[in-house]
């Protein structure tokens, strides 16, 4: 096969861009400051199994690795290169590209569409056509991925041996950085994130389409400020929405918003209210906020349920339960069954104290973390719920006296959840809060308990109980229209 | 001064419920165990000055001090007793009390009106009408007060030597203890914490005209479920308010919300449309979570300017500018005016790079945070700007190496904050963010940086940017009413 026929042939496989055979850095550099994008440092660092090549002319080595003084110079076809310098010197360094040698480019550096420099974006983007490579950005931070052990950022390496089905598009590069920070230690399991900057070619439609076909991707969670091509991406939302969740979190939807959103990534934004109606027509789950999206995308998960609407909570303390009815309450498609007869006496059973509320929310009192195991079957066989939750308190492990203990009893706790799990065909999940906050103690006891909750697969909600009901809603939302 | 004479004397002089001279405690043991209420223990560890009287017949003594068989053994007058034992014991330990020995009574125990035992309820207040003692409950937790160096929960001591600005009244005990917990390393600091539970006698009405007449009180948090005579509420609210702003969060506002209520603390809920209107009305600012009022009382201690509504805001990130402008701009009276041409000029000679915003938000790339002093001298000036908002991600502090160069940055920082607010005479704020989260390290910088704005008395808010615009707009309109 010759270089040009492989050209027209591989426009479309971004198998080579996620699991590239081979990566070349161009503006690699052995000095590893923190804060640099060292790629070369980043991939070494997670161990990437293909060929790594540091380009740049000042070194003849990077971190033992043999440096080229360029891109032709490497003697290897290359899947993916990145490029890291200045926006200027990006046009010169891919002239001297043999056409076909290179796949895909990311370019990872700013100044180019986005403060006016369409004339070198364009420049750029007619190498692309004329070398047969795919472009990434500019303006961009790169790619993650699990599988072909790539990254973006120092941190990276952290999460590279952990399978996930999580696949992100981000337009902004701060916010894709921010994404695998959030959710690395917060149970969500990536799989693969990409980062597009100004789409001066690869447009986030391709790479939906993609990680649609992807099998191994179970949701997708997307910033975009800008959709060039809005029929095409409505399109293919529902194309690939009936296969897995999407969640769409659009900057730039207000006036004040597009403007800004003109400098950040060079986008020239639609109509909102027909975007807006766009996603639900589309059956997209909305997100307005980084915390918001990112929650969605947790509980949607293959591996975790999608809620019903009527719901069970257990919630200690009179106040949380009337909070929680309040603000459930604001949706109709979510409501707390008051249960029956039969179970609140069951339960009344099961908690003799009098400081105790049976109806739903289910206050157990002091006791009624024990018992959760009775609770749970108790209340999961109530014909009326659908779904439970329960709150739990990192604040409740200051109660007991010795980290082996807390220990023992997270895992007491999670195991109920786990045995709870397996048995009944209603979901189930834990809203985390920690009320004292910025304190060494109670943030390692929250650590203590969101590490075990993702070492066993339970599902977990943060937030205040307003955005709690926010994302559930959502959830039930979705769960209603995939039936349908 | 006979004991009738002083009975009918001190039905309102709260002083000595907030600084009892004399302190009884009925129900003490001397076993200590976490998460049950031992107010002996909790006085004792907060070096309560005033007289404390361990009273159980089961015991001689209780932590060293002398133990009482009753309340009527105590030598003494006593300023304020504290029932922790079960419901059904209560009239018999009061209806051994002379007349006039107890200035206030606080039932610390559950099981009466809210579940129906509204008889038992009702016998206690007519022996404090009896008795000429004034009943705080039942079903409450007390009183925290940092002057009286009282308290209701075992970490209290830690925060009783802070002296601070702030009122809480809660009739959720719940709340009242999460409420503390959840300010006490975040910036907020408590001058007088009630729980009042089921107003069955004094109510937040008594307790909200002594708050608003304490000149030590400059701002105050309510949780309330049942206001009894709404009126005067609505007319306690617009005096108070006149002197210090007053923060709602109503529980029990739906149907829902409002049967929950009612097992709570008994509530019988007005209307709620009514309700919402006389807020307003009575300019009260109001929240609809517990983070949202938390967030609110910090910003509102008078240690802080109030801001106006034309915003600048340095936030690094191009996603971020893009989502601030969004989510401000839900709110009519919050706005980020485009800096003047002469303010851009100047941010450019400022920072050269390529990759910075200087409309507003503004962008100040990688090296702006190192220029904070200067770039905020030179927006400041601008005079369509009225205050300031800096995004400071605590991520930032794992691009430094050592954790005393760390300790540095947060140092020099703080410095550019406090010395920009000592010059100027716009307000300015820190919006905190933590993205990496669940991260010993990132965690631990998240204190090191709350700990230092807290110690320089530097405003800070975290949450979302759509709470964060939120509070904002509560602010910047309850200053709007302050000037008119």
């Amino acid at each position: 096969m010759t270089s040009e026929a492989r050209g027209q042939e591989r426009r479309t496989d971004f198998n080579a861009l996620f699991k590239p055979q081979s990566f070349a850095h161009v503006g690699a550099s052995p000095r590893s400051a923190p804060g640099r994008f060292n790629y070369t440092a980043f991939l070494r660092n997670m161990k990437y199994a293909g060929k790594l090549y540091p380009v740049n002319p000042k070194y003849e080595e990077v971190f033992d690795l043999p440096c080229y003084p360029n891109l032709g110079a490497v003697p290897d076809e290359i899947d993916l290169a990145i490029l890291a310098v200045p926006a200027v010197h990006c046009p010169e360094i891919l002239r001297g590209v043999p056409p076909g040698k290179i796949r895909f480019v990311v370019i990872h550096t700013s100044g180019f569409g986005e403060i006016d420099k369409r004339a070198l974006e364009g420049e750029i983007l007619q190498l692309a056509r004329e070398k047969g490579f795919r472009l990434i950005g500019p303006n961009c931070m790169g790619i993650y991925s699990q599988q072909g052990r790539i990254g973006f950022w120092r941190d990276h390496w952290e999460i590279v041996d952990r399978p996930g089905s999580v696949g992100f598009i981000s337009q902004s590069g701060g916010h894709a950085v921010n994404i695998i920070l959030a959710g690395m230690d917060a149970g969500i399991r990536f799989n693969k994130v990409i980062s597009l900057g100004n789409q001066s070619d690869v447009s986030i439609n391709e790479i939906l389409e993609y990680m649609g076909s992807d099998e191994t991707i179970g949701v997708v969670g997307i910033y975009v400020e800008d959709v060039r091509d809005g029929r095409r991406f409505v399109q293919i939302l529902r194309e690939v929405g009936r296969r897995k969740p999407i969640v769409v979190w659009k900057g730039g939807l207000t006036a004040a918003g597009k403007a800004a959103a003109a400098t950040h990534t060079g986008s020239i934004a639609g109509n909102d209210a027909v975007f807006t109606a766009a996603m639900r027509q589309a059956g997209a789950i909305t997100a307005d906020n980084l915390y918001m999206l990112l929650r969605l995308v947790r509980l949607l998960q293959p591996e975790f349920r999608l809620p019903a609407g009527r719901m069970a909570v257990f919630s200690p303390g009179g106040g949380n339960t009337v909070n929680i009815c309040d603000l459930f309450s604001a949706y109709p498609n979510l409501s707390l069954p008051r249960l029956s007869p039969e179970t609140q006496e069951k339960l009344k059973a099961l908690l003799p104290e009098e400081n105790v509320d049976v109806k739903n929310p289910v206050d157990p009192g002091a006791v009624g973390t024990l018992r959760l195991d009775q609770l749970l079957k108790v209340v999961g066989a109530d014909p009326q719920i659908e779904s439970l939750m329960v709150l739990m308190s990192v604040d409740y492990l200051s109660n007991i006296e010795t980290e082996e203990n807390r220990v023992l009893a997270v895992e007491m706790i999670s195991n109920m959840f786990s045995r709870y799990s397996q048995k009944a065909d209603k979901p189930i999940y834990a809203l985390l809060q920690q009320h004292r906050q910025n304190h060494e103690d109670f943030d390692r006891y929250r650590r203590l308990m969101v590490a075990k909750f993702d070492e066993k697969h339970i599902p977990w909600i943060d937030g205040s109980f307003k955005e709690v009901a926010e994302v559930f809603s959502k959830l039930v939302q979705y769960k209603t229209q995939m039936r349908s």
